[in-house]
């Protein structure tokens, strides 16, 4: 469905050749300044037509608030967003498609509905993240005016030229000044550069990669990854709804996207439990980590600590190299897809990554604000056993002795 | 929260010291034959005990069903199952823990709740993922009876040591023979070895790698591949719940996971759009690829192809080796974990992998097959635009010409 | 929260002030025929100065299809509507409003959010229904074109002027027409006399009851009686999400409503158990019922006789009529509201009660599709127990004898 | 479904014929002491067997927390709730039952499922409530200490014998004192009396009603008038999950009801808009109303005042007086249901309509609080227009004239 979220909870619609673009924000605190411009901030860092590696296209994308604020206040009631379809051009598609693309929605969409948009890629368009990218801009805004909560995003792989950190020559997983990094990259520092990889050395080597793609009618993929920062501890529903799950339901949601993998992910599995756990430390006036292997989330509840994900994308379907593959009624031919495409939508994805992840943690903040405010106005438990470990009472237990048991799995 | 689905849904209790652990499972279609023993085989392969390199604790783990049949039919009302906890001892975890455990869920449950079972996991506990794999027995069996549909999950990797797919020595992805396994693979086989690798010769080198990781109180991780066989194209709601956003989800809601991929997952974003799109071909009555890294998923929507996708364990995070750590209030100092601890959760984790797939598969076939009849009673649409590339209408445009056009991105 | 249904699913925005008012349906069927004529007329019906007995404000109310078709037919994808508010005026509404008014939303929505709309009624204001009545109307026009479902609504009674029906004289509960009168009424009915009551006689009654609390800027209320004819049985899921609980959920939502009663209502709770039962009787291909005391709904689900129920509208809260009452500030005062006000909204709320029963019907159809063709996709079970009373084997036991049991209630 | 709720949400499970029945309530507060006896006490009130007006089998209905709890205090984890089938008796039920039982759902499960429990009820027998009411008591004891809430239903009409204010002789709605019975009336007056109608001269006359009918073989319906106090101010969310809306759902999601009726009800239709406006006064801390028609809500938002609201509950369907009726195959024939039925439900009602209610209030309080925690963690807003209202400036503006606006409909 076109939902998502439980209590802060977006609703998008829109494709290619339609009229408008756009989506309802529905639950977003009231009192919060939003305007137009405040969205059109990472509207614009997504719309094509950017630098030389994307698709020349120029989209104005630009946004309407058409309900749930006043004088630039939001009401608490939904916000309706919209974005007109300029560059509509349905005589573009006019012509009969008679083959579904390769690794495109074309053939799927058929399959599950019996009939398609005839024009381009119609909901499967990336046209339709422009809902997803408009509502992330107004919980980032919340969760950075409430919380100082940042996203920040990049892209850390284009093809085989990676970030040095993805995959390390020795048996360490991250390099040493890794979590120095995830503590200090900063979203202007990704912007420096159209290919939004913050290494310097790295990004030029991606962007070589990137032309010599579109020269030869030929696309590439990549992985971006994102940091959080800034989310307090106890974020997130145990069991089903842990945090990491609705991350990666997030991501995996953003068309073209293959993998997700959580701290230290995939990479994570060579490794042996004494070396991978995150030892407890005092910081602040709370506990947190020496090192960070679990991405700032433990059985699915939030640490306090950075949350760091890296998501795949995969080369883009279209491409205008002819490709041999079969109509939609099975007789075999060769497909040359006509116009400019996108080389390469990894730095496009970058806000659309920040919104879903900005979607995931606004509302699992809200809805643990919601327990921990009931929990607080309950009278306080008289005779709590000690061994219970609650909060308040812990204090008093300090002097016994510490023994872990085995747990019952 | 602990429901996962939207028409076929299930919600689970329990944690490792209550009197049992269960779950609701709502939405199961009418008609359909299930009895403990259909429940108590899956329930089985992820009970501890079951070789030298998993936990010895011997947890019968014995299915009763509350309600939902009758003479072993389903009467699509809810199924309640529970299964007791016959280990509770409640003793063992008496004395207090002053510990939370490195990169275990004990901090961040209290968090969150501001109390917190005393005993081992609580509701963190494995013993948990019982309700998710009793309810997945049940979808898989309608799944098998109506569709044919196959869920096959095998431990594809072991720390460093992993199945020759996983990492191709040369620029290739997978090997010639992959789609032929993963066409073939069977349960049977998976379970001839305890480790649950199918390729004999990788998988002694993986049981001598736990059982090193035993002798020195230390845990190792690894990862699942799972095969989804026979899923009719159509599957899956485009947008936010895309079919693989679903799977990715449900994994990543499994304890100790760090990463899920789809098809060429991480691997398939170093090589170019023309070597990764899937061309297709004629096959019986339909369309289908010739390669299939798109993982049989394409826009969310299944394509009729195997799904197949790999999922990150973390090495398990007790161990009795010790630890330098602090206590919860921010004492520096050593945790020894006592008892037993489980060296490797993989192999165990082998059905949950393969239920929580199946939770998702029958939940979106279920929310497909509503659309697909709603549309088949409407009346026929006359005068439908070839352009329109309607399922029923198509035939007709066939001497039409083939062009693609840039979509609107 | 302003989303409304599991797989065919409303989400609304929009208040009084803002540039427009809409809605997102997504999971309507795809391969509909929807224009923005087939929406315009519901949302005509429903819009104010069609008579001298509502506010004479023109409110042209146009929508405009955003997106989920092409060439006039649903493609799958989320339908985006829109309704542009031409008579905005912020300026009528720029004087501080010192004083909540009385059983209004002003101060309830100030209670809640801590900062309201400055201007009428905000997102309480009627205009939020119109979200309703355009994706009513999408569901209403499945339901013609693929069940010949049909729903009328009309005023059974204003003030104290009531249908003969909905109070007897004697101790039946309806008269004896009234089946044949659910079965026959029409929506041209209806719209023939402006307060759209049938009954020619008692409608004249109406009208001069609204006309004299116009006068007196006062207002009056009323109740809609509405018939849904043609479900199939079956619909409905037991338990929490009856349909007449969805029904009622659906009609206390819509502004200024009181009370639902479905059936024999709250005048069945008068007679006894012999009377109020409605006996069995075969009907074409299956059974029916002779009276329908029932509603057509038994245990929440459809039994196929015509569903009917009654909804009662308040006086509207916004009159001129000076009102002793206090200001936000607890001050007490006098308020006479400036404006034109509607005396009674119950004529144009038809459309309105319509949409919504269109919207549960609709969803409760589309779950109930998806378990049927589940179950008839399973094998057929051997050796059913003819105890079991299933359809398909109950033919075999109908020589023995019948009893009922008492029920374990 | 089987599950009601958001974020304190309710699932129930079992039928008369199985092992058990119970519930999984997922998303209560940690921290709020409750052991079995909490719930027992409402379960009792359930229970068939209290007195001769009920039908005399004696369940004991004993309940048994199955996890989500320890030392009697939950942990926020989900609660498992289990209560036996002691009088499960399937031999009793063991006959063909040829008859649907007029009224009620055997016939419309047997539609919708296609196959049907041989015994009794099943899922729509009244078992199926004591989840519900278990759930409840949970509810309600955390309503009670955080908030000081209280509910308490009452029978106020058996057949056409009323308490006095449901149908006033002259054109008042409420006798005077109507508004100090709901602030008054208390749980264990309504238990003084098997009928649980407080007002003794008309509950001797209910009595002798229902005992006419069980020596008549027959049943009678009534109503249940449900007060809830305390309920704090800004709880609902508009539009279609309004509060009235969903106490409506809950309502008629109880077997048997076939009406609801909040504040003023279907009488209100009958009086002006001035007679029936609430006026604002000063109270406390805060505004409150003169009179109460609204029935504490407005705009689906509560306003501070006592909820109250009605409930019509029809004669149970089973009589064991013979009824000329079909069999399921349509052949005409004579039913006499054996056994011992209850002549009338509603006095057992009682504590499920305050269930229901309690976990309405539970989760619509829930879920504000989550919207007021986090609006109340934004920065103040600098320079915000007097006119917009909002709390916190308001009163900077009291000098200021009233005068409201007509609002845009």
């Amino acid at each position: 469905m076109s939902t998502f979220g439980t209590i802060f909870r977006v609703t998008t619609y829109g494709e290619s050749h339609g009229k408008s673009v756009g989506c309802i924000v529905d639950g977003c605190p009231p009192g919060l300044p939003i305007v137009e411009t405040d969205i059109q901030t990472q509207l614009s860092r997504r719309r094509p037509g950017q630098s030389n590696l994307t698709t020349p296209r120029d989209e104005k994308d630009l946004v309407a608030i058409q309900s749930g604020t006043e004088f630039g206040i939001t009401l608490g009631t939904p916000i309706g967003l919209m974005v007109r379809n300029l560059d509509q051009r349905p005589h573009d598609y006019s012509e009969t498609d008679l083959y579904p693309r390769p690794s495109h929605a074309d053939w799927t969409y058929l399959q599950k509905y019996g009939v398609k948009a005839s024009s381009g890629g119609g909901r499967s368009s990336a046209r339709e993240t422009i809902g997803r990218v408009a509502a992330g801009a107004i919980a980032e805004k919340y969760l950075k005016l409430a919380h100082g909560i940042e996203f920040v995003a990049f892209v850390s792989s284009i093809s085989s030229i990676v970030m040095p950190f993805v995959h390390m020559e020795d048996d360490r997983l991250f390099p040493q000044d890794f979590w120095e990094f995830l503590n200090t990259i900063k979203r202007e520092e990704v912007d420096k550069d159209p290919v939004r990889c913050p290494d310097k050395e790295v990004s030029e080597k991606m962007r070589e990669r990137i032309l010599e793609a579109k020269a030869a009618n030929d696309s590439v993929g990549g992985t971006i990854t994102c940091v959080i920062r800034n989310v307090p501890s106890g974020i997130g529903e145990p069991c089903f709804d842990k945090l990491e799950a609705k991350l990666a339901h997030a991501m995996l949601s953003i068309p073209a996207t293959k993998g997700f993998e959580i701290g230290s992910g995939f990479k994570g599995t060579t490794i042996l439990g004494h070396q991978h756990n995150d030892p407890w430390v005092k910081k602040a006036n709370n506990l947190g980590t020496i090192t960070n292997y679990s991405g700032g989330i433990q059985g699915g509840i939030t640490n306090g600590e950075n949350i760091y994900f890296r998501v795949a994308f995969k080369p883009p379907a279209t491409i205008s190299q002819p490709q041999n593959t079969a109509t939609y009624d099975g007789v075999d031919g060769v497909l040359a897809a006509r116009g400019r495409h996108d080389p390469c939508v990894v730095p496009r994805a970058i806000p659309i990554v920040e919104s879903m992840a900005a979607l995931v943690i606004m509302d699992a903040l809200l809805i643990q604000q919601s327990r921990k405010t009931a929990a607080s106005l309950l009278p306080p438990i008289p005779n709590l056993p000690p061994t219970m470990n609650a909060m308040f009472s812990r204090t008093e237990n300090s002097t016994e002795e510490a023994k872990t048991e085995a747990t019952s799995t």
